[in-house]
């Protein structure tokens, strides 16, 4: 495992989506596991030439919603809430769906009658490399294989309606995923950064969170088993830039990489 | 599709899981897949030697919560809440784990530290069988590849308690799927049994739901693609029996079959 490269994309191939790693300015697609075995298989190409997908389609889908103090700042006034009486105390996981995710460069699209205030929410996303259950803290950053971003798109006008957050947070293409899985990176030293067309409109530390990587890990395997390719998005923090058709947001957090996605609208024909 | 078995199940073999369709008493292993092009491959075994697993692991695994009049009547006591005033208008689909599926004979493992009442809930699945993306009811059950069961087994202590349904539905073992897939039945014909150590404790009309299977999809793909192996438990009425440790549950819907699972306490070595 050691001795896995750096950095993991998932590229379109004719024979269909493979995973390849990164060597210089190359892709080399492989066959088998990532998580397991794997082997060479298939000519080196440009990575400028390769066209990337989501790195990986986790089994299982996780999101820690409410992770960063910032963020709930901002939420607890939407729901009439004292935001330091209220922070979550305790890790309880949300789920997303696999449907909602798109690769790197791909558009977000606006379903034609989604109510305004779009917004970016821009999360690490953990990529389980080995089956956890039951894992403790200090022990639960052996189970991760790498990182990547994860765009939590959120349509405010029906989260705060439906019941569910079935289609504010879960419409297809909702969740953009990528550019690649990097492994072998310091979380305590990483700032996450949200561009919209270019202009930077919100910073923050990734690894402020209310509940670290580590715990998020310990409490979910206490009663559900991470298996290889499982993803867990891990919140945001500070304010989340609303995004409109026309638009192109990206998210960098250094050391990992940037997710970039434009945004169109929904045709209504 | 018209020549697609009616009986379809998914085996453990040598050569990892494998999907097989129901040939008198044998089954018959396949390669390929169920949804697209299939052939035969290795011999068939009896059916009573098949080590049955889920008949399949959807990629977006969806549940429609509340979706009878009966089961909301004791629901909406729970909340506090006059129940003719308050069952869903609107139908918002949410999500359940994949982590947590588990094949029929399969223990349900019930948490050392689980609040007493874990109930069952006896849901019909519909397993897709083709894209669907903004389609009218009318057209719905077109996509439909075929139906199951599923124990959408829950721990009411913790379900009103946290945030989300992470441990309360989502537990290990708390998601039993099978026995098998049907294909060709008729909704409207069909009862849902369930029984606890061989005594019946429930039975409804399985198509009595407050929005229909043909209603869900259209709700669903209005705004989310599905595709082939996704599944939808179309939620449960009347009252659900709690089970406990040595306890065996079945439920039975006529025409489809029965998926019958014991529960074990979890050892706290």
């Amino acid at each position: 495992v050691t001795s896995s490269p750096d950095f993991w994309v998932r590229i379109e191939t004719p024979q269909g989506a493979r995973h390849a790693h990164l060597k210089g300015d190359d892709v080399v697609p492989i066959e088998g596991s990532i998580f397991e075995e794997w082997r060479p298989a298939g000519d080196p190409l440009p990575l400028k030439e390769a066209r990337l997908l989501a790195p990986v389609i986790p089994p299982t889908f996780y999101a820690c919603g409410i992770n960063y103090k910032g963020h709930w700042q901002t939420a607890a006034a939407e729901f009439g809430l004292d935001p330091d009486k209220t922070w979550p105390r305790t890790p309880e996981i949300g789920y997303r769906s696999q449907g909602a995710i798109i690769g790197p460069g791909q558009a977000i699209v606006l379903p034609s009658d989604v109510p305004e205030n779009v917004q970016v929410e821009a999360e690490l996303a953990v990529v389980i490399g080995r089956r956890a259950s039951k894992v403790r803290a200090e022990d639960a950053l052996d189970h991760v294989f790498g990182y990547t971003i994860c765009n939590d798109v959120s349509a405010r006008g029906w989260q705060f309606t439906d019941r569910t957050f079935w289609r504010s947070k879960n419409a297809d293409t909702f969740k953009p995923l990528g550019p690649w899985i990097r492994r072998g990176v310091d979380l305590d030293r990483l700032v996450t950064r949200v561009s919209v067309n270019g202009e930077l409109r919100e910073s923050f530390p990734t690894a402020r969170m209310i509940f670290s990587v580590a715990e998020w890990i310990e409490a979910i395997t206490r009663y559900a088993t991470l298996v290889p390719g499982d993803v867990i998005i891990m919140g945001t923090d500070g304010h989340c830039p609303a995004i409109v058709a026309g638009d192109v947001v990206s998210i960098t957090i250094d050391g990992i990489g940037t997710l970039e996605n434009p945004v169109l609208q929904e045709s209504t024909s």
